[in-house]
């Protein structure tokens, strides 16, 4: 795998970069973003891995959520990658919907014709992405990871199956339960098939259900979010959360939807979530 | 003149919102963006004008400089204009180049056809636009301005030309002596016509040697823009400031470009500058 560097910014005595890679899970070129901050000259940071939602790049987040001011103060990298496998070699939705396909990878390991052969998001955001990350820059392996909406799905679901590789969850407004709405069953069902049993692998609420969690996990809801009832259903987390006794805090957010704006007026205490749990 | 509010989203406490009017003096409907600080709910507040630069709307700013966070600490809205007048009977460049016509008002008052009828951004930003912002929204009449490149020509050209308006000036990687570089030479050229010597009216190196400037002044330059040497010419802007006495703080940036990664890692000294100076 080699890197190509696309672009260098200067950012809070950091820098802000994008690269491509082949990716072999993903059978594609792929396109990533990283925030090292300033100490990251001098020793190795931990990482803070950034999971967009539907119709995202790796760019929104650099763009949009005012991250880095703190991750400089604090030292911790952020790693944004694409939502979805990329390239004209990968098969769209025919439909051209936003919520499936290109864009909407959902974070899922694809078992069917024709998605199986490129969407392996949920391998390339677990293995591929941070042994790549791990080594071609000046990072620890300490690993935390967080996500918006269809992204915060992903942050939960790969922190809930892989609680030895992260110290911390968090997620803004995420697809809390996607076994039971339409973004969820949309996705998952063509991803995956049929065969319901198959999905609730990729449900952060039946996750919590059957395997608990002794991770640190932190949510933030707007509660004049459009999306709220209908898709994000945050109230089947904290069921779970509580069923199964995790630490999950959960603050419900008067006034806020589910734009960048509710993000960025957030991240900061994402990222020292984060941050104080690393060593 | 109605307001029409196009978008609501709370942020930091306050509420970043878009708005449309009919402009009289653009002869076009216009877009603008506020955002009100939490403060504002309960009393007046300063405003900080900002100018965007080439190929900008009224969002980027809001979008992507992190504004909002200090702006809601420290009780001052942001009122950012567009770039230039807009709709389908606004005259562009015929040949569709970027830093000219749609997107690159340059904040003149044009006298040239067909540009006249509809590019009088200046009369719009120093008049219209604050008159109708402090009439609709709860607002004092303190304003400082600031702005991007070719905004940051603007600002500092609206604030030399009209300092009992405004408290501070400020701008980040200004067009700073445009009668000599390109950018400047083809907008005023085309907008003002052949007469050259109408063309110090917008150049601020130029306003500065001829009328000094008792407000405080200060601009940020990233010492890593591509455009420095040809098009933005902070020097000349300084030895106009040492010869007229006028109290220019120029900070040049080590390792910084022309990006808004450069906009938002010293927008907060920006707006606490201003800020320090409203009563």
């Amino acid at each position: 795998m080699t890197l190509e560097r696309l672009s260098s910014n200067k950012s809070f005595g950091g820098w802000n970069q994008q690269y491509s890679h082949a990716s072999e899970v993903l059978n594609c070129t792929m396109r990533f973003a990283i925030f090292l901050p300033p100490q990251a000259e001098e020793r190795k940071v931990p990482v803070v891995y950034w999971l967009s939602g539907l119709t995202c790049t790796d760019e929104n987040f650099m763009h949009k959520a005012g991250a880095q001011r703190v991750a400089a103060e604090l030292g911790v990298a952020i790693v944004a990658p694409d939502t979805s496998p990329r390239g004209e070699a990968v098969p769209d939705d025919p439909e051209g919907s936003y919520d499936f396909g290109l864009g909407a990878g959902f974070y899922v390991n694809a078992t069917q014709a024709p998605w199986k052969t490129h969407y392996q998001m949920y391998d390339y955001v677990v293995h591929e992405l941070p042994q790549l990350i791990e080594r071609e820059f000046p990072v620890t392996d300490q690993r935390a990871i967080s996500g918006h909406s269809m992204g915060g799905h992903g942050a939960l679901v790969v922190g809930l199956r892989n609680p030895e590789r992260y110290s911390s969850i968090s997620a803004f407004a995420p697809i809390s339960n996607p076994i039971n709405c339409p973004w969820g069953q949309k996705a998952l069902g063509r991803y995956l098939g049929d065969d319901e049993s198959t999905w609730r692998e990729y449900d952060a609420s039946e996750l919590l259900k059957a395997k608990g969690c002794a991770l640190p996990l932190l949510v933030d809801q707007g509660d004049a979010d459009n999306f709220l009832q209908e898709q994000l259903k945050p109230e089947a987390l904290e069921i779970a959360a509580e069923g199964a006794g995790a630490p999950l805090t959960m603050r419900m957010q008067p006034g806020y939807d589910h734009s960048y704006f509710f993000i960025a007026s957030f991240i900061e205490d994402h990222l020292r979530f984060h941050a104080q749990l690393f060593d």
